[in-house]
Parts: C-alpha cells; structure tokens; sequence
C-alpha cells in the first residue's frame, strides 16, 4: 500500500514536474490533482497544457481536478502552487491535518518552518514540532538558484568556514513557470534581472547552513552578493561563483570535500537521492547545462574549473537542475526523508 | 583624398566586420585586402564566407586579395587576424614602415605598444616613440570582454579610485569568430570556458587604466577577479561586475560619473565616436544584447542595475557591443584618433 | 506640413513598428496614439512595454495615450490592432471619415475592401469608392505570410500564369505579437501550427492577384496548399514553395522576371518602397532570415534555389521581413500610395 | 555470451551515439573502437570529444581505439564513418568476412545492398546473398531525413498507393554531425539548403517501397520533390508532407494505418524496437521535435496534423529522431534483424 499524495498547482509547470517524478514512486501514489478555479472540474487531460518531454501518465490523464481546498483523500500534499496564492492555502492544508511539502518561497523563512536540503540540514526538521497547526505541518525546499549553490558551499563550509561569496547566476527559462518569458525578449539574449531572486539566494542559504538550537535556526554567519541573470536555457542553472573560506585550504583539499559530500539521503538509500551527492569535473569547460544537468537523474550537482581566486579565495562553477534538484524533486525527497524519519506516522 | 588602408585578414569574421564599418568612412578608404595563402588571387567574393547582415560592398567584391606581406598600397593596415598568425606578420608590416591598427591580442603587453582605448588614455599613443621600426609602429585595442569593462571602470577610477572587483562574463558567439563555436555545443546551453580569456581580463586592465611615466605604463593597482561563460547570443558580451572603491560614494554619483564621461573621441567628433560613450539605464531589466548593443552604432557602451554589494561596494552590469566597440570599431576609433593627432603625417 | 497620423494599438507589438518606422517619414507625423482602456491616459513611455531594438522615439515617449475612440487629431489611422477588437473599431473609424490603413485581418476579405499590395494591384485601390462610410474607407494589407509568397508569384503570374502551388512556410517569432510564444515552448522546438494561417495563405492571394472589374475583384483561379512551421527565429518569414504555371519557361525567365518586378511604389518612388522589390540569389543556400530580412530596410522580398519540381513544375524559396514587409511597413507603403494618388485629399 | 562488435568512426557524432545505446544492449557487446589514424592508439576517453548527455560508459572509456582496418576482434561492425571515407572501408571490411552494417550513404544505391527499414522492407536482406564477399556483406539504412518520411508512407503505400509527394523538411543540426553548422551560421535563422539531401529524400523511398523481384529491388512509382532546411533543433527532423494517393481514402482510414502499423521487429520483439511503430496525434499543433523525438526511445516515428490537400489529397507532419531512428538506431534494429533471421550464424 503506497502513500496518497495530493499534488496542488498539479497543471503549472512545477505540478507536472511532480507527476512526472511521482509516476512511479515506489512509496506514493498520486491520489489528488488540485489547481485553480478555471481547472476544477476538468479531467487532468483536458486541464493542463502539457509540456514534459514524456507523456500524461495514463493513470493522471482521466483523474478529476479539484480545487486547492482541504478534503483531498491523501496524507501529504506537494505544492507546486505561485506564490501569488501559495502561503494562505498552503496554510489551510496544514491546519487540516496535511503534511504540506512546498516548493514556494511564502512560507520559506517562517521561524518555524524548515527550509530543507536533506544532505545538508535534514535535522531542521524538528523544526516542525514547533508549528502551531495541530497534526499538520509545512517543509519547504529553497529556491531553484540558491539549491546548487549552498550544496556546493556545504561541504566547504563543515571543512573550512566560509566567510563571504560572489555568485552571478545565468538560469534557465524554465524557472519562470509557464508561460513565463516570451520568445522575443529571450531569442538572443540575456535578461539580467529576475525579481526577487538576489534577495532570495541572499538570505536561504544563512538560514539552510544556520544551526538549530533550541528548535529556532541560528543563521550563519557569511556576507553573499548575488546577480541574478537570465539564459538561453531550457533547463538546468548554472552558477558562477567565488567563495572567501574560514581557513587556509589547498585546492584538493576542496575537490576532495565535494566528490565525498553525502547526507541522510545518501545513508537512508532514498529513492529520490543520488548516489554522488555533489561531482566535481576535471575538464576545464565543464560542468554544462545541456550535458550535466541529468547527472544523478537530475539530483546530482555538479561543480568544476575550480581555481584560485585574485579577490577571495577560490572560484568556480556549480550547476544544477532548476527543476528537479530545484524544485519538485527536491520536494520529493523531503518528502521521502520525511517518512523514513517517521513523520508521517502520526 | 581619402587614406588609403589595408586590411590584413580580411575574410575573417573581424575582417568582415572591418570592411562593414569601413566602407562609407569619410577619412578611410580600403586600398588593400590581405588574407591567408589558400585566399591570395582570388576576388573577395571568390575568396570570402560573407556573414554580415549587409551584403559585401560592391567596391569590395572585385578586389584581388592578397597574401599578407609587406606591399600592400596603403599607408595604415587594420588587422583581424588571428592570433596564431598575428605575432611575426604584424611585426613585419610595421618594419616595412606601415602603421599596424591591430585587434590582434598578440603586441598588445609589449612595452612600448599602447593598449588603447581613446575615451581613456589617449595620451598612451605616445608609447609608439619608442618602437623601434623606423616610421612604423603598431597600436592595439584590447581583448572584447575588456573593453567594455574598462569603459564602465574608467569614470569610476578618475573620480573614486577601484581597489578590487569581480567580472562575471556572458559572451557572445561572435567573439569566439569563425566558424567558432559549433552550434551542437552551445544549443540549450552555457559553456564556462573561454580558453585565455580570464587571464586576458585580469590584466589588460592594468595597462589600460595606468599611468604613462616616462614612455613606459605604470600599471594601475587593483586585483580583479574574473570568469568567463560563452552564452546563446549572436553579438554583445554582457558583465556582472561588483567593485570595491578607493573612498566612499553614493549611487547616484556613480551614476552621473557614468553619463558625464567623454573624451578624446568626443572632443575631437571622430567620425567612429559615439555621442554618449557611457549610458546609464535606470530600467532594473537593463541593458540586454539585444535590445541595447547597437547603441550609439554599436560603439556606446550601457550600464544598468547599479546596487550596493553586500561585500565590495557596488554592483552593476554592463553590455558592449563586441564586434564593434569590442574589435574592429574599436580599432577603427583608434587609427582616427592617430589621424587627428597627427600620428599618419610621416 | 506633413500629413498627422494615429495608431491605433501603439503599444502592442505592430504599433511599437509602425512607431518604428514613422519617425522619421518625410510625409507623415505621429499625433495621435491610441490603445485599450488598461493604457488611455498614460504617457506612452509608461504604457508600452517597449522591445524594439532602437530607443523610443523622444517625442513619442512623453505622448499621452488615448482610447481607440474616434476623435484622434488626424487624417490616417494605422491600425495595429489585434484581431479579437480590430473589426467595430476600424469601421467606427471609418464612419466619423478617418482613412484606415490597418493591418489586421478582419476587413480583408471585405466584398468592398481592397487588400493591397502597391507593386502588384495598385488598381484595387479604386474599391474604396463602393465603402459605405462617407468620407472615410478601409484599406487592409495581408497576412505576413502571404505577402512574401505573393510578391514571388505575381512576377511569374503575369509571364506565365500559376495553376497551382504548394507552400510550407517556417514563421518568425514576432509574428505572434507580444507576449506571443512562450520561450520554453519554441527553445529547440519548432512548432507545426499556428491557428487560421494556412487558411490565410490559401485565400488571400487569390483575391491579391485578382482582377478588378466593375469595382468587385474576380478571384484569381489556382489551388493553394500551405503548411504553417513556427521556427525559432526573431523576424523573417522563410517559405519553400512549388508552383504549377500555365504554360512552359525556362528557369533564367523565372529568375529575370523576378529581378525585373516592379510596379508603382518604385515609378512613384514611395518613400517606404525598395528599389528591388524581389531580389533573386544565385547561392545555394541563400535567402537566409539573418542575413537578408533586411535588405531594402525590410521592403525587398528574397527568392532563391530555383530548381525543377519532380512533381509541379519550379520550386524555390522566399524569404520576407515579417513585421516590416508583411505588417507596418506594408501598411505605410500603402498610405504613401494613398497620398500619391490623391486619396488624401478630399 | 553476447556477440562481439565493432564501431568504425567511432568516436564521430553516429559513433558516439553507437556507444550510447549498444552499452547495455542484450545481445551485442562492444569489443572494437576504430576511428581516423588520429586517434588509433589513443584511449577513447583521451580520442573523444563527447558530448552525448549521458556520461562515456566506464567499459568504454579506457578502451584503445584502433584504426580503420579488418582485424577488429569482433563479427559485426557498425559504420557511422563520414561518407568522404565509408565507402572503400567499408568494402574492405565486407571482404574480409566482416558483416558490415552501415549508416553511410555510400553503398545505399549499390545494386546488391538492402537499404533496410526493418518495418518495412525486411524482406530485402536477402539480397546480400547476391553480394561478392564472401562470408562478408553489406547493409546500409537510409539518410536521416528519408526514414521518417518512409515510415509514415508505407502504411498508406499498403493500404491506398501513393502516386506523389511533395515534402519540405525541417532538419536538426545534430544531423550535420560535429562539428557541422557553425553557431553564428544559424542563431536567429534557417538554412534553406543541405547538400545532397533534396537528391537522397527523393531517390532512397523508391528503393526502399520497392518490391524485390529476383534478387533484385523494383524500384516504386511516384514522384517526390524534397526542400530541405536546416532548423534551429538539437535533435529531430520534422517534415511537412503532401501526398496523392493511388486511391480515394478517408482520413480515419489514413490514422488507423498508421496506428496499426507494425513489422518484423515488433513480430520479432527486437530489443531497439518501439511497441508502436507510428503514433498519430490529434493535437492540431503536434508532434514536436522537444516533445516528440524520444517518443519509443526514439524509434517511435510520429504523425500529426491530418487535413485534406487542396492540391494532392492529404497533407500531414512527420516527426523522426534523426540520430537514433534516422541513424544509429535504425542500424541496431538492422543489425538485431540480421540476427533473429540467422545471418550471423555462418
């Protein structure tokens, strides 16, 4: 007997990424399909507009669509939801009862909500005994681009500190959501601005590297500036990054720290969790959107061309897929750390 | 009587670009086409792979090329050649008394060969005293990825001092010439390699901005940090910069130093000048290749998104036009400016 | 004194073009800008979301937008407007007396309507005569697609005669408008669809190439298949084509005829019309988008790779500039006809 | 024990993607890496230049590459050597004893050697007992362009006849193998040329439809005229196809041909190939190269857009994967074929 799952903002494109990965989970079963108004009442089929490179799962295509209320018939359900209309349902299911495993930025840096990457920081999860919804409860997973970052700075930050970093984004267009940027402004081109995104990977990853004590996160301490761009990308967001350490550290020494980085999802065998956490390449002109960003089934995160930095310490690139690793599947994996931690055996 | 010029590497994608902007100019005539053995005797239109946008000039077409030696019925030889090849050509044209208006990275740290960019250090030309090639001399422009930064640097620099800053780069395919980069490698993708090109914007930057002292450069102080990445886009390389000032300064003074700033081009009206050498958009979207390169024909140079840095002082980004300001027009304003200094009087 | 014109849809993407292009013209000036409710009253910088690659025009950007109301200060209204409002709205214009030059589709078929395109049936002009509307009338120019292939067909049709042709076009991207197509749905994608364009393509010529007598214009008689491809591609519409004649030529006579077309835009030496109104290209690979959409600043049609049709009797390609030829220059070019011939004046 | 073979030109783009799908293949194990004298003796990890998006397999990457030569320790070779060289190496291969299962266009045409669509025309592999090799022989599949089309025709060639066609295509650039199209060359554009390509789709359909009458192919009766573009598409040609059939056809009969079509490796349940042979889809604006090329793993060959022809009688879109249906792939079902019917045994 698997797990009935609900997946809301189920026709958006973070909600199709889940069903995509959900089809054949060994421990979920996609039970409810809820979206907006407009959709409620519709087949799946005839609601979405589909856009993964694999077929509507036979199984999804002919179930109804509901509305974003409670009263869904499963125990978890994953938010795909924009944030536009995200925080005040998502709060609505958690007081219902409904472990609500979010990919939205609204309830993101709430006290008591954990902003969760399962190798990095899977006992903030304690976190949720401190919310006030009864038997229900929120995770969240961080924000697309700051993912691969804080995957790449975690293992630096246990071996050598981290004091201060400069990270330029180029992101793939995929991270806009659907039907998010027109053809003609892209075709060409780059858009260095994505609202709201500086801020976001300026403030997650102090709070996902922070410590919990006594049940509230202690932010880390480490100055970030981030600029954020726009690429002719489908998917996949690469990172260009500098990083001053905490210590003296030899560039081996770092190469080492990633290729051995592994977590909870390592040691707990999840089914979402790739074997290589983080993969570090050689070749001077990798890691690459277009070839990398499936490494690890789109889990892996891969960083390269690591070199001394003139300004700070060191610098290289990162790169991980926006919305996998970024989005529903990062989701997914909280999800699966969440059962094999028992949370949802209430 | 226009001057007659040569154009050494003339069926390159520079070249190309050389003969584009060169066609119509008021002081220039093209006398002379000089390309690799495999091209030498046949017409341009035999000879070239014509990319431009603009057809091939019909006083172009007909032209015999020629190999590239010394011979060529012209006084100053613009050159696009490739580096593989420029070093020891370039060397010969200029003992053979010609003045050599190279794009070519080969001369460009020689002691005695300016690294010029007009708007900046103009008063660099004076370097060409201490060439020993008789009445020739060459001159150089700087890298593409360069040019534009120092153009945004150098208004900064006079009024604030710059001790440090960080350059992420997102270049254009243009830059890499032709053929280039195979369309299978950047296709859906970002390569973060650019072979020589971090080196190149680490350093030539120092000699641009420093200070003539006796005929020889005394390079600027300041540490740069940069990294390279070849995007999706046709023409225009676009910068995330963040820098750290000499002394304290508030954003809207950046901003005006940007939009005042002129120089010996503007003074002189060179034909290849553009009205506005720094423009400062307020858009937070702002500036984009494709909407902006071709600002002021290609030669202006646009800042946006000027912010505070968490930790040097400012950020901000910004675009040139990398066949233009960046290559041949770049060249093109040099050998003005050595008109109208008198430095083609010999 | 030049002769003030409105826009109606100013801010939308064929409204951004007419602006485009009108800024400058010898006998036309801009004093009036009309859009939908969202916008009147707005300055137009503040209303349009601007993506042309050069700047707003200054004495555009502080102009106030109004509604599309009759009582717009001037003569012609350019009509920009998208199909789903353009009807009731161009035929209010035309019922308070202005003169409608539009651009979209829902007059076109008009018993009494002329769909116009200068070089090939000036003539129709005479059908506004029969319109009902007082003083004013409509006069309309094709759909994007048609206008290339019938720029192609109208030389060989008055040599040769055409029974039948088959068309496949790959549509640029700005043929949808703004936003238009999603960039995640057209990245390495093309798309074999777009709604009621081959039905346009099948039609229109028909009434383009037709005869005019006693006022109503007698259809032309061929069959037309089309298959519409949206390709990612900014501007320029490429169709490969294959024609039936009505009686036997040689390819050079296909070739001179083409090279040879012109009609009365270029005996009254229109302003908007080309020298070349159809340019032939003996290189295998040629007409591209890139490189030849704007030849005659977006005006010339590009035909080339002529070759026998196993199957009808020629094939080659077309290449036209979607949003110039085919959408606002070809409205302008129909106004300057307007002038020239006294249909102005009353 | 899975039976040993080789790949010539193997580190190429059809080599490589050789590797990718034989490296868990059932019943072929690769044994033998040959490719140009450049690479021979290199390891294959130090000869490539991957860029395949999954990673070189572990097993292959530290094997030696050898040079184009029989004394591959192996029983059948695949060929993705470029043309400029296949078809004397190939011969020799075939005369040393070699089964030689090409993808070249070079032995295509020859008298005596199948051009092979497994679904098709299994039938015609008995012509290699014509073959003068000895133990050795020759099979080739058709260019990548031909297979999609022949696959949506021979259902409709079975069930009505087909007199013509007339078929645009729009091509992918992994089809020009590496490094082929340069970047600059098709950014923002189309290339409405291949060469020799219009030549292959008009000629190779004729062979394969054809009927094999002692020994020797019959070739089929109707008339093509191919145009053939190049795209901005990774991977997938997509064509725009007319047809006149040999007689009078509903559309549902057209559909239910194509869905029910199905041949020897389906009969045969060979590994590479796809349950469904041809997929059609309702959807007005499918297939899709990005949604619609890995449909069957790529062997699944997709039809979309049913209408009636005003010109022949229907027209429709075909979608193929060009590097795996149209090449590598389609020469593993040939080579699986060969071995379910026993012509490995001698």
């Amino acid at each position: 007997m698997k797990i009935p799952v609900g997946i809301l903002g189920a026709t958006g494109s973070v909600g199709q990424k889940f069903i995509e990965l959900l089809k054949d989970h060994p421990w979920f079963e996609i039970k409810a399909l809820a979206a907006s108004e407009r959709s409620a009442g519709k087949t799946y089929a005839e609601a979405v507009n589909w856009f993964m490179t694999t077929p509507v799962p036979d199984a999804i295509a002919g179930m109804s669509v509901s509305a974003c209320e409670p009263g869904l018939p499963c125990k978890i359900v994953f938010s795909g939801l924009d944030s536009s209309v995200a925080g005040p349902i998502e709060k609505a299911f958690a007081e219902a009862g409904y472990i609500v495993v979010s990919n939205s930025r609204n309830h993101r840096m709430d006290e008591d909500v954990p902003l969760l990457v399962p190798e990095i920081n899977a006992g903030h999860l304690e976190m949720v005994k401190k919310q006030k919804y009864g038997k229900g409860f929120i995770v969240t997973n961080p924000n697309c681009s700051t993912i691969g970052l804080v995957m790449a700075l975690k293992p630096l930050y246990n071996a050598f500190g981290i004091e201060a970093l400069h990270v330029v984004t180029m992101q793939a267009l995929s991270g806009a959501g659907y039907p998010g940027v027109p053809s003609v402004d892209i075709l060409d081109n780059v858009v260095p601005y994505i609202s709201g995104e500086e801020e976001k990977m300026q403030i997650e990853p102090l709070k996902i590297l922070g410590n919990l004590q006594n049940g509230k996160v202690e932010f880390a301490n480490m100055k970030i500036s981030a600029q954020c761009n726009r690429v002719h990308v489908s998917d996949g967001h690469l990172e260009s990054v500098s990083v001053k350490l905490g210590k003296k550290a030899a560039k081996n020494e770092l190469i080492e720290a990633w290729n051995n980085f592994s977590g909870e999802p390592q040691n707990l065998k999840l089914p979402m969790a790739p074997e290589q956490a983080v993969q570090y390449f050689n070749e001077p002109n990798y890691p690459q959107p277009r070839l990398h960003r499936m490494l690890g089934k789109g889990m892996t995160v891969s960083v390269g061309r690591l070199q001394e930095c003139p300004l700070l310490d060191f610098k290289f690139n990162v790169l991980s897929h926006n919305t996998i690793r970024g989005a529903a599947g990062g989701a997914i994996l909280n999800a699966e750390l969440l059962y094999k931690k028992g949370y949802l055996d209430g």
